[in-house]
């Protein structure tokens, strides 16, 4: 890579922080319907910096929120052609009152960028966009042809995006795809995801009496929802925390000795991660370690419940409603509509006479995990280290990016997960933040990485 | 009683009504510490109705909301001495939405009176303050000595009303009781109420991780407290629908064969009670009748349940916290104050690790039964059928009126438990209603009682 890159991205360290402080300003919350007119805003936004930065960009309407495009195809037919992934959507930024600062007014603290959506995945998203925009201000061109594809359904299920993505099979064609939407493992330690779990997501609802009833006059003569509903979702768990759902671990691909070896040598503390969370003692399924949890193994969680009264002191009811929002991890080879179909099976087969039962299938994708051997993770490799100061740690990651799949399906290709950002960065959680110093490292390793795919592919 | 009681009532009959109304339009809400003003302005709104019917009135701050007391002594030393007691506080309104016309906006509808307040225990309370007055207005005196006793914190424990009892054990010395917050049995079927049951209520608040966390990055691999609660839930009740809190049902004094009798020679069809809440069936405990699982059994209810996201769509997060509020309806001789102990007790040893427990205990009554031969129920039975033109059927209730405990223990009288309402008038429930109808003959029977009562003193 010229220097001349590097230089452009130390002298427009600025603006690009600002661009990114602007984009952060927008609350392009997808789940919340109240938000659309943000949304449309944060869309346009990328379409004009992905043209500002020299990309021929496109925002592409869908039945959901639009699809954000920007392409430079001039490096030749012999350079490799890369797509480029990200999301402008972000998670819901509640509970409001744990933020120290307001989740849409970003704030810089201590070297950290304070905003929803600063490293899920606006920030990290950007790290390309400006990669290329140096590299096309500087030298007039990129060594790679570059697909960008930003959407703004990751948060909701990505439900538009395959369909878009199918309509591009042949103008999209490509040879490897690029996201940042991971972690490093540590600071100071850039890892590669070569693995990453699948996802089911659903919500089950009861209603019994069609009013809350008084519960000296109704209690007890009548099926309580929540009574009901605490009934059946505890029976989704045995007491070595396996997931009783027929069927849940039957295609599971178990870890390989090797590959649990390599979790044992990653640096871990047990005690640092209860202290950071401010738990004594964790829970989960019986026989594995905290690592082989947290990337390896399934699980079924549940995001939220609501019931009957929710203010405050005591409230003599039973309530008519109850509600909870359940959703499963997944790993190879778990089929997810399979299993939401066994879990909501599950659930109507435990639910009581007296309530009706509703359930809601909100999405779900596979797990997967890559071949790490091969030229692509070699260049990337090297990209990172050049940025880094240090090679990556190859890893797994808990999370669910539902596109990975797609992209391996629809252009056959496998993606380099990039992370630049840490998993202390309280991604989906209140006080969400992204290291200024991650962000110009991460944007410096993407600069570095279209010359390595290109050394790559000619060598 | 003079006619001329009867016929003053005719005559005011739409001045009274609108008494009502304006007491209904004050939110006094008790539970929601927004609302304290409102508490304050319906304290004093009773205290002017009591001097504008003839009482000696006044206002008794307490260390929460104040007391109101009406007194009339001058009926002599012969005539028995009265004590009636209500209350000027409201359960919370909400779920809002689905109020036909909003709760604090009093409105008529086919000879019904819709507002949070109307039977429970506003309009009840009001007839006999409107009796007093008929009396007064018209005679210039009582058949017996009054006390009117109105609290505002009934629905939420009455937690000062024992300590303000306490301290008028001699001046308040009274022969019996009389309150109006129960039910009919049904319409144009008038009852004596000999049982009720008792309470207790609390809060279980569990918190795990410091924050919402990524259910990805995280899931499987920490406690998740909305599975953690649950699990608890779940696990205080067996499948027979019996609770499982060590002792529950110790003390329990079992209905005898004469009372299983006498309630299943009472109109109930168990078709018609479905219709009514639109359901399909019910549960309960094993091996008893609707209605005694609503008048002589003991339950375990979850009033409301809340943690995790709760807005729409899917957010994969395992959540920092999550809550219950229960109420278990006690019956004759179980301690509330043991039971929730071991309710406690039960809660903590189901805990698991990765969650911290804590625990609210909001307040507690014991159930009772009377014996229902006697003078004062003949006197209240020979009102009821003046007034409603048949005589009362003697029943059990399933709700708590903690202060008809306090009174045997205070003053050593028996409680007269008169009720006016119906069941189906959405007590704690949206669209409250109180009959216009019952609200009339409630207050001739009131009438009546007074003489009744002086009648039986002295023959």
């Amino acid at each position: 890579m010229t220097g001349s890159v590097e230089e452009y991205l130390n002298q427009h360290k600025d603006r690009h922080l600002n661009l990114l402080l602007d984009l952060l300003r927008i609350p392009s919350v997808s789940a919340d319907s109240s938000h659309r007119q943000d949304m449309r805003k944060a869309a346009d936004f990328v379409r004009s910096a992905m043209e500002k930065a020299g990309l021929t960009a496109l925002l592409h309407e869908t039945a959901g929120f639009p699809i954000v495009t920007g392409c430079w195809r001039e490096a030749g037919a012999d350079a490799p052609t890369v797509l480029i992934y990200g999301h402008y959507d972000v998670q819901p930024p509640d509970p409001l009152n744990e933020w120290t600062s307001p989740p849409f007014a970003p704030d810089i603290r201590d070297g950290k960028i304070y905003a929803r959506g600063a490293t899920d995945d606006k920030g990290q998203m950007l790290t390309h966009l400006i990669a290329i925009e140096a590299w096309l201000k500087t030298t007039g061109s990129l060594p790679v042809n570059v697909i960008m594809v930003v959407e703004g359904e990751e948060e909701v299920g990505s439900n538009n995006l395959d369909l878009f993505l199918e309509s591009k099979r042949e103008e999209y064609a490509c040879d490897i795809a690029v996201i940042s939407d991971t972690s490093m493992y540590a600071q100071d330690m850039p890892a590669i995801t070569y693995g990453l779990r699948g996802i089911l997501a659903c919500e089950v609802l009861l209603t019994g009496p069609n009013r809350d009833l008084h519960s000296g006059v109704f209690g007890g003569a009548v099926t309580n929802p929540i009574n009901a509903l605490v009934k059946m979702l505890a029976s989704l768990h045995d007491e070595h925390g396996r997931v009783t759902v027929p069927g849940f671990y039957e295609a599971v691909v178990s870890l390989t000795d090797e590959e649990r070896g390599q979790f044992a040598a990653l640096p871990f503390s047990q005690e640092e991660f209860e202290r950071d969370l401010q738990v004594k003692g964790t829970t989960g399924e019986y026989g594995f370690s905290t690592p082989e949890r947290r990337w390896a193994r399934p699980t079924l969680d549940l995001n939220g419940i609501k019931g009957g009264y929710q203010g405050e002191g005591p409230k003599t009811i039973v309530p008519s409603k109850a509600s909870a929002k359940i959703t499963c991890r997944l790993v190879p080879n778990q089929n997810p509509q399979q299993l939401t179909a066994a879990l909501r099976q599950h659930l109507e087969a435990v639910c009581p006479p007296g309530v009706r039962m509703e359930f809601k299938d909100f999405h779900g994708c596979s797990g997967l995990v890559f071949n790490t051997s091969g030229p692509y993770f070699q260049a990337a490799t090297s990209a990172i280290e050049k940025a880094f100061g240090r090679a990556p740690v190859f890893i797994r990651e808990g999370g669910s990016i539902p596109v990975v799949a797609s992209l391996k399906h629809i252009f056959n290709v496998e993606t380099l997960l990039l992370g630049w950002g840490l998993n202390s960065d309280n991604l989906h959680s209140p006080n969400e933040h992204f290291h200024q110093r991650n962000f110009e490292r991460g944007t410096l390793a993407s600069a570095h990485l279209f010359s390595e795919l290109a050394a790559m592919k000619t060598s």
